[in-house]
């Protein structure tokens, strides 16, 4: 197989792992991930606790950058039998978690927000600061992205924030990480980029400017639509790029609820 | 060990594997990354030849984002007789490639810059388009970057572009993806946000929007600080990913290239 990662694993996937599968069982592995956001490990631990230390189907929690997800996965002699297994599992995490679910295996908060803002002809804008451009980023990630992203602004000082349109004396009021002006931020970059949704970060992603009532991890975001507004402070765990990560992640899926 | 890849890999780092380490032999190996921009793989091959197919000390070569990087492992009874044979390959290295070389080990070029920029006092900012925030992000990766970044624009239309201080006339007689609109992209953003630095980048991450003047992996690229300018054109192989980090890569290596 060849070296670089890309195509190593393509063709692993494709070609190779197909081929072993055939040699070794007749045996059809599935699984399902549940994706969730919004309450903590330990409460969806404790909802789910039943289907926990079974093996098949197993299921197992994990915690991710973008919320908790759980995972299901079962053995059996063909797909629908192994479906069969999953089947109740899943339905009983729709059952109890339903309003914290925002996406299943693969898909991302950039890639689920993606068709609904298609279908619905709106744009995002974003103004970013402890981010430093990775929400733009993650949400240019998804090709055809240009169809819905204006832009956006990294305002990593204060000066840009207020020559990008957030009131100075707001900054000087509440401090530059505050619901107040991460609102400020949302609703700025979306008058100034002409978009639908406007998104404002302001946070600490440390290892430095932690402060008694703002410690590193305190991350504001907002996202608005004019009168459909959401802005939360998070208190984030890890270091500087998982709370970087977790920071983008949080306010796309504050896009997709506004959206739902 | 904790599931979590960021915890895990510090225990293990830390924790276990000097004790395997103790168990399995007394051998030391030691490596020794040097990695380069600006020559092709296959030039760098050539210009090593004559070290590649030893065991002991071993010489690699691999193709990365950020350039072709050359890896020395050596294997010996203690570190300097292991150094003693990395020596003569490294220095051979540094004969041969010097002014490809831009970092060593587990540097990368946002790492690289750091450094400097705040040695002399100078600022950075950033226009960029098909890389979508990504460099930005990555400048921001680095913790202390505040002091030199002040901030960046990611002009995913020509609207956001023409308002951020881009001529409407250049793109419309070159392309958004040319040359001439990157370098007006990196002036606009270095007089707009008042920095020492611009960087602009504009170009074709894929898949779609390629056209047979300007394909898919077609990236033009300028950092400059007043006269001291660079601007360059690459047509960067791999997938949407791929394209963009690899040009946000480019753009750091130009402004180390500025800087040195």
């Amino acid at each position: 197989m060849p070296g670089p990662p890309g195509e190593m694993h393509a063709m692993f996937e494709e070609q190779v792992e197909p081929r072993l599968r055939e040699l070794v069982d007749s045996d059809v592995t599935i699984t399902r991930n549940v994706k969730t956001m919004g309450m903590s490990e330990g409460a969806v631990d404790e909802v789910m606790s039943e289907f926990f230390g079974q093996q098949n189907p197993y299921l197992g929690i994990y915690s991710k950058a973008d919320g908790i997800h759980l995972r299901v996965a079962a053995r059996a002699t063909d797909t629908v039998a192994a479906q069969s297994l999953i089947q109740p599992v899943e339905d009983a995490i729709v059952e109890r978690l339903g309003p914290y679910i925002w996406g299943y295996d693969e898909e991302t908060p950039e890639q689920a927000i993606a068709p609904v803002l298609k279908e619905r002809g709106l744009t995002l804008a974003t103004m970013e600061s402890c981010t430093g451009g990775l929400l733009a980023s993650t949400i240019t990630d998804v090709s055809g992205s240009s169809a819905y992203f204006k832009g956006g602004i990294v305002s990593y000082t204060n000066d840009l924030k207020e020559a990008s349109g957030v009131d100075a004396a707001l900054i000087r009021k509440h401090g530059a990480v505050s619901q107040q002006v991460a609102e400020a931020m949302a609703e700025a970059v979306r008058i100034r980029l002409r978009a639908d949704f406007g998104i404002g970060i302001t946070g600490v992603a440390g290892p430095t400017g932690g402060t008694p009532e703002k410690p590193v991890g305190t991350v504001c975001i907002a996202a608005g639509a004019g009168e459909a507004r959401r802005v939360i402070t998070l208190s984030l765990p890890g270091d500087r790029i998982a709370i970087r990560h977790r920071s983008a992640q949080a306010a796309l899926n504050l896009v997709r609820g506004l959206l739902s």
